[in-house]
Order: C-alpha cells, then structure tokens, then sequence
C-alpha cells in the first residue's frame, strides 16, 4: 500500500511519522524547506509532487488548499482520498459535486497542540485520541475501512462515524465555539496581573485562546451558520445569569447554577 | 501556638492535615459527624465549641456562616482571625466595623477540587498553589507574617497580598465569572453525545460547570456588581464574533480572533 501525505503540519507530520513508527513509509509533499527535512528526520520516505501513483492519499492541508489539491491533481482509479479538515460539509460538497476516479473519505483528528508546523509534529500526537470519519450514501464502505485500520495504526483509539452536517454542528460547539470564547475571555483589563489569583480555572478556560487567526476565521466562516447559532444561545445563557445579578434575584441566580450543574453531572454520565 | 480550624470541610480539612503533616496540632469545630471522624483519622487534635484559648482561628466556612462565627464567639486578646471566604469585602466591611479585640486577616487559598466536604479533603492540596491575603491600613503587620508563615508551613508556594476590593474584582474575572461561563456553556443541547468530538477543548471549558449552587449563588451575590460588570462586558465581546458571523465579515472576524491571540501572547509572557 502506497501512501502519501500532502502537508506535512502538525497533523501531517504526525501521521508521517505515527506510521513510519508502525514501520510504513509514506511519501510527502510540502515546501521544499519543510519536505526536505522531513526526509532528512526519517518521517517520510520521498518528497514528491505527483500523486497518481499511491493508493491513499492523505490531504492535510486547510479547507481552501485542500479543495485546490483535490481539484488540481489527479490521482490512480480507486485512489482512497482523506482530507483532515476541521470543517467536512464544504469539503463534501466541493468533491462529490465533481467526476472523480477516487474514493474520498472525510477525517477530523480530534487532537493538536496550540503549536503548529512539521517543528511541532509527532509520532504520539494521536496516541488514545479520537478521530471522525464523515460518510455519506456515496462514499465507498472498503475505502472507510481500509481508512479507518491505518488511523488505528496511527494510535487512533476511537473512530466516530457521522455525516459531515453532523460534524459541522457538533463541532461548532465543543471545539470551534470553545476557541471563540477563550479567545474572547482573554480580553478583559483584569487579565493583567491574573497570577496568583486563579487555582487553575483561568488557565483552563484561556488556553486555547491564543488561535491562528489566518487558519481559524476561515474554518469559523465555512461553518459559519452552525457557530453563529451556538454562539448566540451561549450569549442567550449568559444574558440570563447577567440579569439575575443586576436584579439582584438571587432564588433565579441559584436555579440557573442549579441547571448547569444538573446538566454537566448528565453529561459526565454519558462519558 | 494553639491553633483551632471553625468548618472541617474540603479546605478546612485539607489545612487541618496540611498542619498535621508538618508536626502541628490543630483543633478542629464541625459537626459531631464531621469532627468525631477528624478526631478518628487524626487530622485534629480535639473537637470543640469554643475558641477564647487559641492564637490562631481559621474560619473555613461560607462566607455568611463566617460572619455569624466571627461575630458570635468570643476570642482570646490579639488572636490572629483568618476567614478563607472567597469574597473578601463583605468580610471586611462586617469585622471592621464593629469593637474586636482580635487580629483579623483575610485569606483566600486558590486551590479546590470539583467535590466537597472532609472526606475530598487531603495534605497536599495546597502544595505549589497560590494564597491570597487581604490588609488594609488597620490590618496587624505582625498578625500578617505570623499567618503567612502557617500558610506557607500548609504548602502554599506563592502569597499575594493585596485590599479586599483589589481581590473581589480579579477573582470576580478569574474564577467567578470562568464558573458561570462553564456551567452556562454545557446547557447547548448539541453537548448530548460530545464524547469523540472533542479533543480537549470542550472538558477544559467545561470542568468546572458543575458548581454547587448552595455555596456559589452566595459567593456571586456578595461580589455581583464586579461580576455583573466582567460578565457584560464577556458578552459584549462576544457579540462582535456573532455580528461578524452573520455579517459574513471575515476580515472582522480575523480582526477579533487576532486580538484574542496577542492578548493571549501579552498574558503568557506575564507570567
């Protein structure tokens, strides 16, 4: 099995070297500089331009690329296709509105670092993670599972399988909505100085405000409608805490307390 | 030095066995229930109902139970009084305004666990964690040092000193408002069946959702108005995203998402 792997970022580089550590070799493609040392560390066994020769093809590129690469190369009949994007519904569209000779699979790594780049990638990154695999009526059964044994080899320790509208709107909420209120949260004038003023809440609530903007507004506004609406019923919620505090409604406040903590102890039953 | 612990629970315990650990004795108050077992295992010496005959009384309880303990008991000359309430003003205000002839201090230890009472309660809660102690210019200089000291003895690696005010608004942004944000954020119904579309964003805004609304509606009441204030201010900011969103204002969108991230970047390189 011929694989290559084009991007070689922090998700791509990982794969490459999560599979090399399972003793496959997989191709890469990149900028020369970033190419370059991924042969020179071992992560890969060739840089290459070309893709037509590999049975599967791991696009790991942001969405806009992604569909440029897609669209742009051409690959062998049968080919499995697996973009990584972080939004699937455009992606899905962008292929299966096209003739295509390939068999594309949807994929979302659920893991990352608040670093990127090949610098940053590594062999254990998804070690006990889960991943989503999107589907719809016309993807190919064999190239999901065939897909899904090499993300097992890569330390995958879950797959989920759902549609990529599924995805675009779970998503919006337990990662993509999380990013937009950490990063909003930092913001205050009471930041300054905040050591030694938290045991731990803060930081929890802040670490992932610190996105790439130049990568994150894109994927923000392809699944725009999905975020917009969760954010608004967020601003809902809060509004009502807001409310009970001006109001001085302290019997409200603690039913609203009362409701979260209800709420999050059904969740935790769920895991 | 007699020291003598009022409220045995999670962080009354955990500095009754923080002490034990480093060789001292301390008493301990609670309800039979509670203090017979602190007796059992140790972690006090003696359980009792009054406190004329202590240097040292730790009020480790809730802050209008606090302020009806200070005020109801009586207290040997010059003995050092440390509340370890999570508002600090309220406190303040209460024992300065009226005839003591005791030293008090305010305290605010930045450690906790998602569970309650002496059962959670352990040694080593406070190793490495931050404590926060309020003074104003009738607090005892001496009185300070002698508490800083104990604290330090408790595992605390780091004192901030500081006014009741200075304390109630930054702890207001950095653990007030972070609770209300987590428990408001789980009530998505799109959280049903995260589990696999996360890869840790979502459980880090979310750990601490799940607050005990009979202790927190208290604590956000007596600091509502900096909360209240922290709080708009949130949805304020947040709002631009929304508006960005829906106005399909990318290069906005990218605008706010970079100010979060150098924020982010100034924060880090503060502490």
């Amino acid at each position: 099995m011929k694989i290559v792997i084009a991007g070689l970022g922090l998700i791509g580089g990982s794969m490459a070297k999560a599979l090399q550590r399972k003793g496959y070799v997989a191709d890469g493609f990149d900028m020369p500089a970033v190419a370059g040392e991924a042969v020179r560390c071992g992560a890969i066994g060739r840089a290459v331009a070309s893709f037509d020769g590999y049975d599967v093809v791991f696009v790991a590129l942001p969405p806009d690329a992604a569909m440029q690469f897609i669209g742009g190369n051409r690959f062998k009949d049968g080919a499995i296709v697996a973009d990584i994007c972080g939004v699937k519904g455009v992606l899905e569209s962008f292929v299966f509105s096209r003739p295509r000779n390939f068999r594309y699979v949807g994929c979302h790594p659920m893991a990352g670092k608040e670093v990127s780049g090949f610098a940053s990638s590594c062999a254990d990154l998804f070690d006990g993670a889960s991943v989503i695999v999107t589907e719809n009526d016309r993807t190919d059964g064999a190239a999901v599972q065939a897909l899904v044994s090499l993300l097992t080899e890569m330390g995958f320790a879950r797959v989920v399988r759902c549609s990529a509208a599924y995805h675009d709107k779970k998503i919006a909420y337990t990662s993509q909505l999380a990013h937009i209120v950490s990063n909003a949260y930092v913001k205050s004038e009471t930041a300054n100085g905040y050591a030694g003023f938290t045991g731990g809440s803060f930081q929890d609530m802040t670490r992932i405000a610190g996105v790439d903007e130049t990568v994150w507004t894109r994927l923000y506004f392809l699944n725009r409608e999905n975020i917009a609406a969760e954010l608004e019923r967020l601003i809902g919620e809060l509004e009502r805490y807001a409310r009970a505090l001006r109001a001085e409604d302290e019997e409200g406040l603690e039913g609203l307390l009362r409701e979260g903590r209800l709420r999050k102890q059904a969740l935790d039953a769920q895991s």
